[in-house]
């Protein structure tokens, strides 16, 4: 049997499987050359690749089933893939496995202003969804940095954020039904318009399953009505503890703002330049706090604020007075990442969530990590609901960078779970996180995630060895979270 | 063998069970005398009752593992219950099988101010909660009509709402974590603080989950800060119509009231001598709307809301000014229930969901269902988030008037299935719309949820017969959902 050492799948295989692909679909739908699958070999988390053995782009849902029944049949591995701008590797390809892209299926079915919600299709990208909710006054509110780009299936996918999600929620807060195509051959849909429904709640199941359990062929998404106004505070502080304890004050005081961002000073001077948002660069953190509502409401929440905010020991207050002025001011934050790219050869995106009272804990011990492991780490980040971005500075052609970058990487997560937090926020867990799953969690649970993963996939044929590590993984990482209360992880790895 | 023919299980079974649980449990926490046992033969749906072989009553999580792994070794079914105040008979006795009671898992385990929850036992009173919360001037949001008995162990499993659920969410939208013993003797936690969580969503899965897939332990809920004010609008209408339009027009008009609750003339004519709210008697429906947060937020939703229900065609609209009118203006809504048991033997309490723009429509198909099934129905409802509440009237002991009753409910149900609505919004399904579900859902929908099912109860023994119904019992039903897109049920029943 030829094997393809470049490339990690067997020809003889991947004839087989293109055969019974291109029995079902037209060709224009199965990718296969090298030329063309090269540019799925990896997501937004870019320094993992892996070449596909095929890529395959459906046009309709009846494809989608088709392509699965394939796979199910000749046992190949399946991973889905939106627009690809995830940044923890979900999207990253197997060897011998298909990758299925719902790019082409990108119709927007409906938009139904009464019912307030739109119905469309997975490869329909995020922003375009408020596009075409726009002459009714609504939106659809999760807005991810990259919604421009990114589509509501990889939304679904990973259950993405953004800056709104402290007000407006997740993604699992915004989807009201999704229509599914299993391994098994079946459309099921999950949810539905009403604000509960009966049977299992596996709507919120699906949401941020990273293509595990099935493939999303239609998303019903909930639009809200576009607020009459915002305006947003940009508030200076000397030291990055007494900004996050602002970040902690605001909350405490019962306003739930429509963002609360936070940037460390490496990330205003990293972004002022390029963006000339007009951030105060000789501060050590800004705080950036957005009012939204009717007028009354926004002139009421930016006064509560703006005391909340001078009694937490602000060194300079801004408020934008114009929606020109206020866009100046996001504009920098949203784009941080773009900006850490001019400074740095690489950086490597950390996505933790921590309780919001151990936002300054957290921020020190990162600051002692900086010497720990010899790189630079801009912060940027969700305050609000407690959601870190750091972004650790790094060039992976100096021999050791992208080691040590990870190996930080990895403490930062550590030390998010040892406060109580979580190992991700927004950006799922991938390839990227695995082993960080290991600390997160105790066998029992584990296990738990398994069975239903087993129920929905029972020959382990959809993006398997993503998202959560099997026993044997954990063993081997020579990690296993074990808490009072929990069980121990004890015996053999049973996966 | 013996076999106890008035309790329906065998006594010897009964011996070799009790002395098992005996050998782990304190004598105190196992009931088997039918004296003892009499009590929990029915929840609040009490036209279904069954006497248990045991009922449990542990104090601590290690006695819920102990009576669990005594279950699962001698294959006893588990009726989970908390405060046996559900509407669907979820926490019907099964005859050969064994009660676990939460009742004494009532322990309030702590309460942070700072991160805004609280840790309680599953035992713990919901309204209990709230009180508990009050000293940090915070409450728990999810308020349903039995609040002052109902536990949060019962309000997870049934996913409970309640009249500010439409703007606060129901239970799983206020739960943060469950700690859950599982049927294997595991102790899983699900959820966290954080708005996301790494793998998979299973903390919605088990929110709403009836007892099949675990007993929860310990349940972490959000607090959030009480309003500084809420005043409440009554309007009243000429006919039904007029006042359900008059309620999605409220929601088009992007406002999102803490309460919005609609009575018919049945109902108001019902409380009113009983409560003396000072409803409008002579209206054919009533609107209750609620504001609240700030003075400023307040003044101005009342002062919109007030304009769109006159534009709706209101014939009169009062307004609360103080907080005992506002609690007297609610005391009729609240005592609905009680009243209907004022002036009939037995009442039947439906609850369907509706997309809010067939109201008017369902409404009248109601009224038409009064003149076939020859029985009153009262409409008292979630108007706001299209949760119906038909009370329907009877009297059990004329012959065939349960019958009609169930007949009735039935067809309201398959009513709102057939407007694209739901066969239940916050009492689920239990074993009172069991076959609803068969007209709810398509085939492959009712694999993927004991597919799940199986995944944490692999025996069956958790809450069995409740909830889903087999592909078995709907083929016996004889109805099996079948719309466009989905697929028909078809072949053999699996289960």
């Amino acid at each position: 049997m030829l094997t393809a050492a470049s490339t990690g799948f067997s020809l003889s295989r991947q004839q087989q499987v293109l055969a019974a692909l291109l029995a079902v679909l037209p060709a224009r739908c199965v990718l296969s050359a090298t030329e063309d699958t090269r540019p799925y070999e990896c997501d937004g988390l870019a320094a993992y690749r892996q070449l596909p053995m095929i890529v395959t782009l459906p046009d309709t849902e009846q494809q989608v089933l088709a392509i699965l029944q394939v796979c199910r049949e000749l046992q190949v591995p399946v991973v889905p893939r939106g627009a690809g701008t995830g940044l923890s590797g979900g999207a990253l390809p197997i060897a011998d496995g298909v990758v299925l892209s719902t790019a082409r299926l990108n119709r927007i079915v409906r938009v139904d202003a009464y019912a307030r919600l739109a119905v469309v299709q997975p490869g329909v990208r995020n922003l375009a969804i408020s596009e075409a909710a726009a002459p009714h006054a609504l939106y659809y509110a999760p807005d991810p940095s990259s919604q421009i780009a990114c589509t509501i299936g990889g939304n679904v996918a990973e259950n993405s954020g953004g800056v709104h999600c402290l007000k407006y929620g997740l993604t699992v807060h915004n989807v009201l039904r999704v229509r599914v195509a299993t391994i098994d051959g079946d459309i099921i849909e999950l949810g539905g318009e009403a604000l509960d429904a009966p049977g299992l709640d596996l709507l919120a199941v699906f949401i941020g399953s990273e293509g595990m359990l099935g493939i999303v062929t239609e998303v019903t998404v909930r639009l809200i009505p576009k607020p009459a106004t915002a305006r947003v505070i940009m508030a200076s502080f000397d030291d990055v503890v007494t900004g996050g304890n602002a970040v902690a004050n605001v909350i405490a005081a019962g306003i739930i703002p429509a963002g609360l961002e936070m940037m460390d000073q490496t990330s205003s001077r990293m972004v002022e330049p390029f963006v000339k948002a007009g951030y105060d660069i000789d501060a050590a953190a800004i705080l950036l706090c957005e009012a939204d509502g009717t007028h009354a409401e926004v002139a009421e929440e930016i006064a509560r604020m703006t005391s909340v905010l001078e009694g937490a020991g602000a060194s300079a207050i801004a408020v934008s007075n114009t929606e020109a002025e206020r866009m100046r001011f996001w504009s920098g934050r949203k784009n941080a990442f773009p900006a850490a790219g001019r400074i740095s050869p690489d950086y490597y995106c950390m996505d933790g969530t921590i309780p919001r009272k151990k936002l300054a804990e957290v921020l020190t011990g990162i600051a002692r990590m900086e010497q720990t492991h010899g790189l630079r780490c801009a912060n940027v980040f969700h305050a609000g609901d407690g959601n870190l971005h750091p972004l650790i500075l790094f060039d992976a052609n100096v021999p050791g960078e992208f080691e040590r970058a990870e190996a930080f990487g990895a403490d930062i997560l550590a030390l998010c779970v040892a406060v109580g937090g979580t190992i991700t926020g927004e950006h799922g867990v991938g390839m990227e996180k695995i082993n960080s799953m290991c600390v997160q969690f105790a066998r029992a649970e584990l296990e738990a995630f398994f069975a239903v993963k087993r129920a929905f996939d029972p020959h382990g044929l959809l993006n398997p060895d993503k998202a959560i590590p099997t026993l044997h993984r954990c063993a081997e990482f020579g990690k296993m979270h074990v808490s009072g209360g929990r069980l121990p992880f004890a015996g053999l790895p049973r996966f």
